[in-house]
């Protein structure tokens, strides 16, 4: 759930009237964007969507966003387009925080995953990770291995009551982790949170990707083991190897995935479970209980740890290692 | 905070397809109304306003309401319009709640209320009150004199550890608005909930009245009471007799107040605190700790009418009796 900043008329008119969008007709918040404060906003040339960075993105970061979004764009890939002011600048402040205007992409997230969205899906991060391949900007990926241990040591006094036992199964995951995590894998810019309400599909089609403010620069193969945590368990927490094939396949006829990055996906898909598990577990603890916001169950993303913990082979995921040697 | 129901994808698609309306390209929940689940819905013939109504909204209402959108549009009060399905109904069923469709509203509701806001609100209120008058159904106002006690019965105990005596203030307060509640003054649909956010205006003009879950059958001047004790206080709490009187000259200009009407204001604003009073004083104390509500303070409410119960005539207001007399 976002976080709604109260802008003010004149406030709001002053700042779009650094922009050649028309004059503003309507500006809604809406519920988009875990991090930011998101609104609907349109003038009497269309919509559009403005962005309030919220305490939880760094102000440094935003060049990076913004100019990875420009670069994107440029090279087709569907994605939500920074404006740029009279004066060039597409990064401005309103109401005391950075704040930018992007085009309005067309689609809807998909509310119940079949088996074509993850096809989808594959093809429009391999899409991603090419046209980015040449972007000159780079990001460190501060939720990557290295930061999980600091993350996990802010709240592995409250583990236990969370799920008990949980400190000690996270300790000794991060053990394995930290020894065995791949260090060589191809890398450039990734999405890194390309879960389903991140993900745009008009009917069939995906019609392109919101939210990159985790984007960064680390592995590919990573980028696909966070997918494949957030798009191919069902709810009732099965794995569905058809979901992950589809993934796989899609992404690897328009990107090749090498045999090191393939055999790498078990562990890959355990530290994205990790990931996500400890930011979960991290806002569950820290999280005032009268907080406007939903927190997440970490215990869903402790059971895809566990089911990737069983994975000797990519071949648990559809796509076996052998197939592109 | 509005409440979310998760829409699916076909869901959607086949509760649109009942109408003329184009394909969906996009539906966004937006930070609209308190009661329900309010979508800015987007096809390809342009922004539409989908709404779920949920349960603290009666359903047997909303024959009223939508037929009272339908009235009043026709009559050229600027307020959503209901769009009617290929079969001629305006209300159907998404998700498992009554839903509905309605145009949408362009304009913003003022964050900073001005005094010429309160002059675009009287006219506004003005002409809903006159277009409303040959509406043929009628709505009870439960959340008048007669439904208060009932509803402090419900949280009285409460009371005193939101704000120290406040039982015993709302008691005496209930027994002088039971004994002088005027029950012979003119009548006809009011909107009851017109508070800034019910607003929207373009620039300078009010561009239109959203939200009308509370409209019912009350005196007009209880709307008007409503209204002075919205818009005119001070965010410091001190009351603005411009922008009161503005909103009084401007409404009376096009629908004249009566005598007993302006006599009556005292008392009716008041009740109208004592209302707002009792249904936030009601959530405090039943709105779970965890919930995604955020509770408004029932103390701002409680100053409004220590404020009011000091006022012995219209004159505080903005406007003399002896004016219209």
């Amino acid at each position: 759930m976002a976080v709604y900043t109260d802008v003010s008329d004149e406030d709001l008119e002053a700042f779009v009237a650094e922009y050649d969008i028309g004059a503003v007709e309507s500006c809604k918040g809406i519920a988009e964007g875990v991090e930011n404060s998101n609104y609907l906003l349109q003038t009497d040339t269309g919509p559009y969507i403005l962005t309030l960075y919220e305490k939880r993105v760094n102000p440094d970061d935003l060049p990076f966003f913004l100019n990875l979004l420009d670069h994107l764009a440029a090279r087709g890939v569907k994605c939500p387009t920074p404006i740029h002011g009279r004066d060039g600048r597409a990064l401005r402040e309103l109401c005391g925080r950075p704040a930018a205007i992007t085009s309005f992409l067309r689609g809807m997230w998909p509310k119940r995953i079949l088996p074509h969205h993850t096809a989808e899906l594959g093809k429009a991060m391999a899409e991603l990770h090419a046209a980015g391949a040449d972007f000159p900007m780079s990001r460190r990926n501060d939720l990557s291995v290295d930061g999980w241990r600091p993350l996990f040591d802010r709240c592995a006094d409250a583990a236990d009551s969370v799920r008990p036992g949980l400190r000690e199964t996270v300790a000794r995951e991060l053990d394995v982790l930290e020894a065995r995590w791949p260090r060589d894998l191809p890398t450039g810019v990734i999405h890194a949170d390309l879960f389903p309400d991140n993900v745009f599909f008009l009917g069939e089609k995906c019609s392109g990707l919101i939210d990159f403010y985790f984007a960064c620069t680390d592995a590919f193969a990573y980028d696909i083991a966070i997918c494949l945590n957030a798009w191919c368990f069902e709810p009732d927490g099965q794995f569905n190897i058809t979901k992950a094939r589809n993934l796989l396949l899609a992404y690897s006829r328009l990107k090749p995935v090498s045999k090191a990055e393939l055999e790498a996906l078990p562990i890959l898909c355990r530290g994205a479970a990790m990931r996500f598990l400890l930011t979960r577990l991290y806002d569950w603890v820290n999280t005032p209980e009268g907080a406007m916001v939903k927190r997440k169950d970490p215990g869903e993303y402790l059971h895809k740890l566990v089911f990737h913990q069983q994975v000797d082979s990519a071949a648990a995921y559809g796509l076996d290692p052998a197939d592109v040697a």
